[in-house]
C-alpha cells in the first residue's frame, strides 16, 4: 500500500477521556479515530461540509470492530495510524490503530459510507474525493495539524 | 414557592460518568440538570419538538453557574431537585441541585432562553408553555420516569 | 435460550447524545449497551463494586463490534435488548440490539473479560457471578429501573 | 497583567462535539476550557501528575460560570483565551473565552482549588507552581500544540 494512503494524528488524553478505571474510556477511541479520519480527508482537501452543500453526500459510519490491547492515561500522547483498507464506490474501510510509547492500545475497522443527504440512501463516493484520498494528504506537516492551523 | 414548581429526577452514574479521579466529571452535571429539566418539561406536558415544529421556538441555554461541594462515585444515584428562580417572558432561571445520600454534590444556576429558531433572536414563551410550568408536572409518578415509559 | 438470559432496557435520548447531524452519535451506542450490561448485572444481584473490593475482580470492555443500521433522533426511546451469546470462564460475549417503535437502530456483540484488577491478567468469573447471570435477574420489575430507584 | 499571564489554545470542533441543534453543545466548552487550563500548565513546566504523586496536590474545579453568547459549528477551529483572574494560596481563578473569527462564543469563570489528594482538604499551591504560572509558558510555540507534540 502506497505512504499517501498511511495518516498520522496525535490526541492528547485529557480527564474527560478518562473513566474511574484511571484509564481512557474505550468508547473514546471511537471518537479518535473519527478525529483522525477527518483530519486525513483535510489534509487532503476534501472539505465535508463544502461536499454535502455541493453534492448532497454525507458520510457515515456504518459498522465498528475494536478491540482493546491495552490501556492509556491521563496526559498520555496517543498516536492514531490509520490507511484505507478498501475503496469501494460507495464505501470507505478503514483500519486505524491507536498506539503510545510503541504499544499499541487498540485497533478498528471502520466502515464509512457515503449517503445522499435527502434520502439516507448509498450514493457513489464523487471522483474528486477518490482522486484527493489516493492522491493522500498534500498539506504541509504543520498545517496538518488540525488543532492549530492559524500558529503553524 | 408552589410544591408544581419544584421537580426531582433521578440519574444513576455509569462509568462513562466519571473520570480518572474516580469520581463525576464535573461538566456532567450540566447533562444530569439538563436531562432533569426535559424531563420536567415532558412531565407538564411541553413538547420540545412539537415546540419548535408549531411555533418555531427553541430554548437554548445562556448561562451555567455551577458550585461543586462533594464528589459522586460509581454506581451512586444522584436526585437532581430542580425549581424554577424566575420565570421571564424569554427565559427561564432554574435552581438545580444534585444530592446523593442526603449530601448535596452540586448546585447550579441556568438560564434558559426561547428564541425564535429561524432568527435566534429572543422570543416570548409561549402562553401554553407557560401555563404547563406555573401547572407543573401532570403525569403520574411512574410515567415521569423518562428512562422506563413503557414498562411503567 | 432461557429467557432469564434475557434482559431490557429503556434509554431516552436527550441533547447530549445527539450530533450535528441530528441523530444519535454513533459512539454513545457502546454507553448506551453498557448501561444495560450494568443494569442487568445489578438486577442479578451482581455489585461489580464488592467483586473488585471482595475478589479484586474488575470486568473490562475487549472487543467491540456494531453495526448501524437506522438512525435515533431525540427524545427518542430507545429499547436495550441483551443476551448473552457465550459466557466463557473469564469473559461474556453479549449480543445486544437497540430498538425504537419497531426499527432496528444497532446492533452488537461486545466481549467482556473478567480481569484481576492488580495485575489485569485473566481471570476466572467468581461461581457467585456466574450463577446470578444464569439464574436471571430476579428484582421486580420497577426495581430494575435504575433511573428511578426511590421512586418506584 | 503580565502577558505571560496569558495563554491562547487551539480548538477543533468534531462531530463528538456538537448536539441535533447543529451547535456546539454547550457543556463541552468546560472540556475545551480544561483542554486549554492543561496545556498552560503543561507549557509553564507543571506537571500535574508528578504533582500528585510527590507532593500529593491535585487540582479540582470548584465551580464554573460560563456564559454562550454565539454558537460554534463542526469544523470551526475555536480560539480559548485564557488568563488569570486571581492566584491564591490555594485556589486559582481562571477567565477563560472562546473566539472564533472575531465573534466570542463563550466566556467563563472556572475557580481550580489545590487540594490534598487524601484528605481532599485545601492545601496550598506549591511554590513550585506558583512560580512556574507567574514565570508563563516557556516552551516554544509550536511545542504548545499539544495536539501534535512529536510532529513538531
Amino acid at each position: 500500500m502506497s505512504d499517501s494512503l498511511i495518516f498520522e494524528w496525535p490526541v492528547r488524553v485529557y480527564y474527560e477521556d478518562t473513566d474511574a478505571g484511571g484509564i481512557v474510556f474505550y468508547a473514546n477511541y471511537l471518537k479518535f479515530f473519527e478525529r483522525a479520519r477527518t483530519e486525513w480527508l483535510r489534509a487532503c482537501g476534501i472539505d465535508q461540509q463544502r461536499l454535502a452543500d455541493s453534492n448532497g453526500i454525507v458520510f457515515v459510519v456504518r459498522r465498528t470492530a475494536v478491540e482493546y490491547t491495552s490501556p492509556a492515561r491521563l496526559d498520555d500522547v496517543i498516536r492514531v495510524v490509520s490507511r484505507i483498507g478498501r475503496l469501494g464506490r460507495a464505501s470507505v474501510d478503514f483500519h486505524q490503530e491507536a498506539w503510545c510509547d510503541g504499544v499499541l492500545l487498540a485497533s478498528g475497522d471502520i466502515r464509512v459510507a457515503s449517503v445522499d443527504r435527502a434520502s439516507i440512501r448509498p450514493a457513489a463516493i464523487p471522483d474528486a474525493v477518490l482522486d484527493g484520498l489516493k492522491r493522500g494528504p498534500h498539506a504541509p506537516a504543520t498545517a496538518s495539524c488540525g488543532a492549530n492551523p492559524d500558529r503553524a
